[in-house]
């Protein structure tokens, strides 16, 4: 939440000349994404969000990024699609940054989403995962299971300091995945992020999905369990079963799901609860002292890996099986 | 530079509803004012700029600038003025904060001002200064001499800290002012913090000024100094006399100023150079170890009151007497 580099108004005229979007009216920084530095942009011509990408997303990615913006767009999802610039190209540089101007997507995300919320969101995932199959670029999950373990290592014995015998616990976890991730489920690209924040509504519709810059090719219904641990809890931590059975009815109504990918859903939530806590842990960890941002609380995500844990099949989580 | 409160979409919804601008489309906290917290909402009838007021802000000043803004308005002073609510208000209540829907003005700010900028600045800065003086509210100014006796209480001896013996010269330059503050000049409101981040253009022309949270009934050539400190000093802290002549000029040629007026200017852009030095310095003395927000350095002022203090009259800078 942080505008990390400030943009001149004379480098901001020579970058908004490449397009054909008409004269700068106003520019202002965002508090949203908190790996890139965000402006809303008004030009003669409309609203738009300016990115400039900052050093934590690498610059080989960005075509795979605005080529899947582009592509979904393309196929009706409802999403920012990155404008042209007069070459034809969507990344130029602005302040040393690579930068690219996105389209402005109308919407406000909700703070409590309620059973309706968590089923247009089921659907929308669905409906992006169909999309994403005729897409023809790949992009490996950094964040999948060799990653995890790199962000273990990354804690450096310390998770301790945050919970009396979390180290062990998270190592014994890290054996639980390498001994039994799913094998063989449909894979495509996923968006890997889809919290809240992410996903826009109007007058109660579901209006459109954001920030793909998680976005990676890899075990579809590993989003569904994203999902589920972004959506299906309550503020104290407690599994909701009916924004879970919501949830997975609209993404079945969409796009159906075999019975391997359901058997797998215990252990895959187990692995995005596992995967969040683990970013939130090397976060929480290294927060210099006094710091004004307060880091999130990685032990919201061991809560509910806890919860995965213990649940014995899909039928749990109250789906209709 | 931050979003200090978070407003729920449910809330807002309530909140814009006792307005006659339509449903919300989206809302983005943006980086704007080190005071309040700031959103840009775009509704079915257009943009805006919601503000939450937080505690800096005392609510009992609230009502003089909301007046202000509406009066500099209504008197072609191009700036942000308050929508007023069905029930005829101008101020509401926003997630436990007094908030204010205002008016979205176009126009981004200049990083690096030129010489015709600051003529602008002098001649927007004049009208606004004529304005208000069919203004009937008053305020006093907080950040006057006797806020710079609290301020310099408040670094309690920790100057030297900063540079040494920074402390003691203060305390002279304080003693200087309790003698030499100019008395009988001619006084109205005044924008007191009309730095380059305030005043917006737009292709070239001055197109707005914003920001009134520091307004106050002081001396109008005070409001001059002011902008002298902000406007026509070099990154290197050189005086540019050719960005003082222009300010000056630009200013005179929309409202005259008075030869007492002329000959108080260095003693008042001395004590707007110590206001400024001495805001930042108790800042930078009591951020926190490790904050990711770097305060300002006070020593920038220190060093343009430093000029000001060897300037022997008007005639030095640069001003056509």
């Amino acid at each position: 939440m942080a505008v990390y580099t400030e943009v001149n108004d004379e480098d901001l005229a020579c970058f908004v000349a490449e397009y054909d979007i008409g004269g700068v009216l106003a520019c202002k920084g965002i508090a949203e994404g908190v790996e890139n530095t965000n402006y809303i942009l008004r030009t003669e011509k409309g609203a738009y969000i300016l990115t400039l990408y900052e050093k934590r997303v690498r610059r080989d990615d960005l075509p795979f990024f605005m080529a899947l913006m582009e592509h979904l767009s393309a196929s009706g999802v409802t999403c920012p699609t990155p404008i042209r610039r007069r070459n034809g190209k969507v990344l130029g540089e602005l302040a040393g940054r690579p930068a690219a101007l996105i389209s402005f997507l109308e919407g406000v995300w909700i703070k409590k989403p309620n059973v309706e919320h968590c089923g247009a969101v089921g659907r929308a995932l669905a409906a992006m995962h169909n999309a994403t199959l005729g897409f023809p670029m790949e992009r490996p999950n950094a964040l999948s299971l060799a990653g995890w373990e790199t962000l273990y290592s990354q804690a450096d014995g310390r998770a301790d300091s945050v919970q009396a015998g979390l180290d062990a616990a998270i190592a014994e976890e890290l054996a639980f995945h390498r001994a039994h991730w799913p094998q063989g489920l449909p894979t495509g690209v996923i968006h890997a992020d889809l919290f809240p924040d992410n996903v826009f509504f109007l007058k109660g519709r579901l209006s459109g999905l954001i920030d793909f810059y998680f976005a990676c090719t890899d075990i579809l219904a590993y989003d569904v369990a994203i999902c589920l641990n972004a959506w299906c809890f309550e503020p104290d931590h407690a599994y909701n079963a009916t924004k879970g059975r919501a949830l997975l009815a609209g993404y079945r109504a969409v796009r159906p799901l075999s019975d391997a990918e359901m058997a797998a859903m215990p252990v895959l939530a187990r692995g995005s609860a596992l995967r969040f806590m683990l970013t939130r842990l090397v976060d929480w960890l290294n927060v210099p002292p006094g710091a004004l941002v307060k880091p999130k609380d990685p032990l919201e995500y061991w809560k509910k890996l806890r919860f995965h844990q213990r649940v014995a099949g899909p039928a749990e989580y109250g789906f209709d099986l």
